[in-house]
């Protein structure tokens, strides 16, 4: 997805919340916010966001020698969904539909997004566990459970820190031995690292890879060999988040983009209102398998 | 009051909310938004957000050639206003305190402001004209009407169109041949100019001037010598609206700056919750006056 123009006050907003968090010193963050206004007066509008996003962060780790400024709020919000966990689960046990379930709880966990809000902000979490058993799905259900039975690599790209616990609860509803998780290279905002994912249980559960980057998001030129061999190889694709749908949904593989959608560029983009839960196969795969729809849609310019 | 860090994300939004309300042209939006962060990453950060409203709605008007893109919205507020004047009136009549009823009202009137939000918002407006009526007026009334009753030269330096109608009904309640309201010398967002003080009947009712100046606000240094000759001379100054909050509120002359706090910055400085309705006099004059809260805090950093 190209960036908005829209998206550049709200990456100026997030720039100044993001320093502040980090510390206190307003030389930095006029510093900071001085460099930003620069680099977004000349950015390329074409790159998505998490691109920018990529840039403000490794500035603010620059500007404040802090190589993982979010890791308390990464390990508080990992602790707190710990704790919620057994409950959540049982919830799935209990569910005539446990993949739906699964699914639903972990679009909820995509609301312990620090980008969004430069705060761990558990209200709002508990607000989206009670809303994920009501609201609609915006997405096509059969779909995703038919392709999941059908996958012989599934790989699974993970978003934030605690969101991840979430993510357990529907890797756990999936053909385990074939899925692999992978987690960006390094710390960006609260995106879920190698670390995270220990904390959490994953790595006992299914494989995990990181992608070797620092973007938030998965900007497949900047991940290692690696993983874009892996990302190659896999023949269902399930990505996590606004970031990785931002970086991922021109990409022509069969990837099913799971979020809630938290902003309303990609409210507009995605075609729903903000707050939807959202399972979206990529167009790619929706052309593929013949949707009627999608071959009328697939010259348009999207928004 | 210098710019604080927070007001940037809000000038870049303001910039592009206000282009595109001119024009459709997206080449012109994003042409706009490059040169706002280029100046805004530059800026400094000790002149008042006027400063910047300045520079970024002259850039409108150069790149879109529209020397008064506001022009019908503020028709159509004034028309608005001029509909709700006669019961507003008679509500000022039938009070028991005509004054404040009428500065209450002015204050409401304050929530026309496009610089704020981007088009004419009348649902809050008559929200607001509700709220005046029973909200805590945060100011000391007695010293307003004490100040105004002895006054010889009295200044008001009105805010917006359609706002000034609502003016109206406080100048109605001041001694009218010691009145002189001064508006801005050029169009700039939907502030009020000469032509939308006709509109509303003012200079029937009271001398009206210019300032010379195309700030949203009151940027001495930038207004006509004129006008600055007739600000010195006032004994006392109403100043409406955040704009001239912004510019005037270290001047050292008796100001009662009358206002609805709209934005979290304008609220901190002020030490109120947004949305409060504001009769602030100047710290000058509270020190002048003996108020020993200011003496003490005289000497403070203030925000």
């Amino acid at each position: 997805m190209q960036t908005y123009l829209e998206c550049v006050p709200c990456f100026v907003r997030q720039a100044l919340d993001s320093v502040r968090l980090v510390t206190d010193d307003e030389e930095v963050h006029e510093r900071l916010l001085r460099e930003i206004l620069r680099a977004a007066s000349e950015m390329d509008l074409w790159q998505s966001p998490p691109a920018m996003g990529q840039r403000i962060h490794r500035l603010i780790r620059r500007l404040t020698g802090q190589s993982d400024p979010y890791r308390e709020l990464k390990d508080h919000s990992t602790r707190v969904a710990l704790e919620l966990y057994p409950k959540l689960r049982a919830r799935v046990h209990a569910s005539s539909r446990p993949l739906e379930t699964a699914l639903r709880l972990a679009i909820a966990g995509n609301v312990i997004d620090m980008g969004v809000k430069a705060h761990f902000d558990e209200p709002a979490l508990h607000e989206a566990i009670e809303d994920a058993s009501s609201a609609p799905l915006d997405g096509d259900m059969r779909a995703f459970a038919e392709t999941l039975s059908g996958a012989r690599r599934i790989l699974y790209l993970a978003d934030n820190a605690g969101e991840i616990v979430f993510d357990r609860l529907l890797l756990e509803q999936m053909p385990v031995e074939k899925v692999t998780v992978a987690v960006r290279g390094f710390p960006v905002i609260n995106d879920v690292t190698i670390a995270d994912t220990q904390a959490a249980g994953i790595p006992g559960l299914v494989e995990v890879i990181d992608n070797g980057s620092d973007a938030p998001g998965t900007i497949l030129d900047d991940c290692s060999s690696e993983f874009r061999h892996r990302f190659d190889a896999a023949d269902m694709i399930v990505a996590k988040g606004q970031g990785n749908y931002e970086t991922l949904n021109e990409v022509e593989k069969d990837i099913f983009f799971v979020l809630k959608a938290k902003c309303p560029v990609i409210a507009r983009d995605l075609g729903c209102r903000v707050g939807s839960l959202i399972l979206r196969r990529s167009r790619h795969a929706r052309v593929a398998a013949g949707d009627t729809n999608e071959i009328e849609d697939a010259g348009s310019a999207g928004l």
